[in-house]
């Protein structure tokens, strides 16, 4: 029996989900200290049932060249602070404009804009703090690499660069190059960063680690256009976001410069080649292969 | 002749300031470079003559300690960044609303708000890049214990956490005690971080890293005394901001608790507590001392 065919993903993924989701529980400050309002805020738009994705992708990482979860857990938890972050500040209305985020009230709606704003700061921060933690399970030489990479992936190389080029092209005709720009760095550098940041930490060799780094950026290509395409096809009681906003708004995405079916198409390509990075990887690799396919599946 | 007497400060700032100014210039990234007006705002808010007094604090901490401006330079740099990214998003509109600062327009007025956000947070992202390069000059464990230290002063625990709880007490009757967490918060913890992280990256021994910790908190304290003081007495052409903003906005400031006095009685009262805290060092410490004294005397 292959272990393609017994390995169970949903409940891989509930596992970490929640493996992760205790450990965010005890990084977070706490309600109780001061400021409670900004730890509120913090807290409310990080415990708010994400799928995990990017922490599972660490520890999936590190699981593939032999290490564990245990090990790569800080980094797991700073990946997602990063993540929460990102989101906060996006959904402001000097940026999105968003009202609605995982079914629930966005941050500044919640809280107001100042409290936003210092929310993904303080997020921002703890994710570096949460970084440094994990040299009591890691080598330091290895932990500053990860610093380095995951830093990269969230700056202005990274996840804010994208966004940035992303909401100037709003409302403009974006051509193909431009728009395989704001996917790399918008969303797929932070995808890849946490599959090495946990195979990097699990003491993944050289050729481990650039054949994840691969994976990683064509499952995060793949993902943004899955993404594109639920704004376009989604259902929103499971996306817990409002449906054709994207277009509404102008954005450049796939579906609106390709079409969806052209972009189906490409996504699962991507996932394929992302698969086929994976071929030097044996069993330990299934969580990622598994993970890959259903990130162009998932309907939320 | 003692040392005190021939130590020139004028001069150590400057050519230490130059010397910061040089390395930003380089560490930032290119206009020309993807995404330009991020880029062009990242760099217009930075590189606008501030003192650099954060970095030449790192470097001063590392030579307490017989190390050199050149092994710490990233992490000065760092620290700068960190500084400029809290200036650009304290001055939001949803924030302090500020429009004018080191007489300039304030990023979010020049550049448009939501460029300042991202602008902020890639500073904050770079300044953990260059914390990583750091790794070149100093060993690896040392390079994760100043992450540490940094993140945790940058974050919910340090600056981000005191500019929440100042801009909830504005308006109210605030008590000693709350002064103190801010002041403690919003500028005593990067300021005391810049110290300690110059000494660690350096190979300073415990006992020294303690002593310039509580340096740094002291000189940190007198520090946002005399800002506080600048705001009610100073000259706008030599600050660069707003004269009786912090009072009309009914900000929490210690000249408004206590008078001007009392004010320029404690800030006098911590130099002196800060450079006390130095005499375990020699001469190696003579800019730090002199620095203490330049932060209650400036004029902008």
């Amino acid at each position: 029996m292959s272990a393609t065919v017994t390995f169970d993903l949903n409940r891989y993924l509930q596992e970490r989900a929640r493996f992760i989701d205790d450990a965010l529980e005890r990084y977070l400050p706490s309600e109780q200290e001061r400021p409670q309002l900004l730890h509120r805020a913090m807290r409310y738009s990080t415990l708010s049932g994400g799928k995990r994705l990017r922490p599972i992708l660490v520890i999936a990482g590190a699981e593939a060249v032999g290490g564990t979860a245990e090990a790569v857990l800080p980094t797991a938890c700073a990946i997602e602070l990063i993540h929460t972050f990102s989101l906060i500040h996006d959904d402001l209305p000097a940026i999105d404009n968003d009202t609605l985020r995982r079914g629930r009230p966005t941050c500044h709606v919640q809280f107001g804009e100042a409290v936003a704003i210092l929310a993904g700061d303080a997020l921002f921060a703890g994710a570096f703090e949460l970084i440094a933690l994990n040299a009591d399970t890691a080598p330091s030489e290895r932990v500053v690499q990860v610093l380095h990479l995951i830093a990269e992936a969230s700056g202005t190389r990274g996840m804010v660069g994208g966004q940035m080029v992303d909401i100037l092209s709003e409302g403009k005709a974006v051509d193909a190059e431009t728009l395989e720009y704001i996917h790399l760095h918008k969303t797929a550098a932070l995808i890849r960063a946490s599959v090495v940041a946990g195979a990097l930490l699990a003491g993944g060799s050289c050729w481990q680690v650039e054949a994840l780094g691969t994976y990683g950026t064509k499952v995060g290509l793949a993902f943004q256009i899955a993404d594109d395409l639920l704004n376009v096809t989604g259902d929103p009681s499971k996306t817990g976001k409002a449906v054709g906003t994207d277009a509404a708004r102008g954005k450049a995405t796939y579906p609106a410069l390709f079409g969806v079916e052209a972009s189906q198409k490409r996504a699962q390509q991507l996932i394929q080649e992302a698969i086929a990075a994976l071929h030097v990887f044996g069993e330990q690799a299934e969580p990622l292969r598994a993970i890959a396919h259903f990130i162009v599946e998932r309907e939320g």
